[in-house]
Formats: structure tokens, C-alpha cells, sequence
């Protein structure tokens, strides 16, 4: 299983069209993504703008899948403009 | 829901006993707290030594009962000293 955990910060004010955007997005991932097992949206607590992602593929393919698929593309185009920096992506492997 | 995302530094050759004692612990979560519904462990890629936790809990009650449980007391003292540096904890709160 590959895992992600994304750290994503939004422009003070954008905070309800990039939830809006992003849950577009994961209802998207949800229905067409069968090697996507987790695809989940949070707040940072106590630190307003700040969210993270907590992903899980099958494999690498179906990762890749993911940012190559056209709703990733698409939410992608509405997101971007919510946010205050690139997102931090980093890379895992499950144990076990 | 209550998320955690959790960064371990783990001491050069200490990477095996890590993981058992973690993997020891993540039994122990699965089996007695039925408020945590992830609890999965991940190496960073390409940077050995670096680990990362992603959790989940139905509420707050829940997230602080895994912190006092005896199993996390008693896996705390095995992985201690298999660890380089204090864990680094971020507390998030599920959105949607």
C-alpha cells in the first residue's frame, strides 16, 4: 500500500471554496478510483488555512492514476486559485 | 472525526525494533479501541529512518482514551529508545 499525507495551506478568505472544491474532488475519487482506499480531508486544529490529506493506494499505479485522472485535473484548476503556497506532498510506504 | 498525523524520527539500526514495537502496538490499538478506526504506519520514501503515522478516532474521547490505554504506555517504553527525536504531532479535525 502506498500512502500520502499532503499539507495544504489556503489564502485567508478561501477557506469554504477550497472545502467546497476539494470535497468535489474526493467525491470524484471516491466513485472512480477502485485502487484509492483513502482520501480524507482535515483541518489543522488551531491553526485556520491549514489542511492535510491522508491518501492510501493499492500501489503505485493507482496513485499515479490519481494525479493523471481528469477530475484531479479539473479540481486542480479550481483549487489552485485558493491557495497560499504549493502543497506539500510527501511520499510513503506502508509497513506490513 | 479526529485525525492524527504523526512524524517519527527513527535512530540509524533501530529500524527493525521500531517496527516491531509499533507494529506490536498497532495490534493492540486495532483489537481494544474500537474508537480508532486508522491506525497505519508508513515509511517515508527515499528517507530511511523517517516514519509516519496516519490515525483516525471517532471523537475526541476516543483520541485521548489511545493516549492513556496501558497498551501505548507499555509500547511507549519499548520504542522510546528506538527513536532520534521527540515525535512530531499534528492534531486535525475531519472536515465534512
Amino acid at each position: 500500500m502506498i500512502g500520502i499525507v499532503a499539507k495544504l495551506k489556503v489564502k485567508p478568505g478561501s477557506e469554504a471554496a477550497f472545502e467546497a472544491a476539494f470535497q468535489e474532488l474526493a467525491a470524484a475519487v471516491r466513485k472512480n478510483e477502485p485502487g484509492c482506499k483513502l482520501y480524507d480531508l482535515f483541518r489543522k486544529a488551531g491553526e485556520a488555512g491549514t489542511y492535510y490529506v491522508q491518501e492510501q493506494y493499492t500501489d503505485k499505479a493507482s496513485a499515479d492514476a490519481h494525479m493523471k485522472s481528469d477530475h484531479f485535473r479539473a479540481a486542480g484548476a479550481k483549487l489552485a486559485p485558493t491557495l497560499a503556497a504549493a502543497p506539500e506532498i510527501v511520499n510513503l510506504e506502508k509497513v506490513g
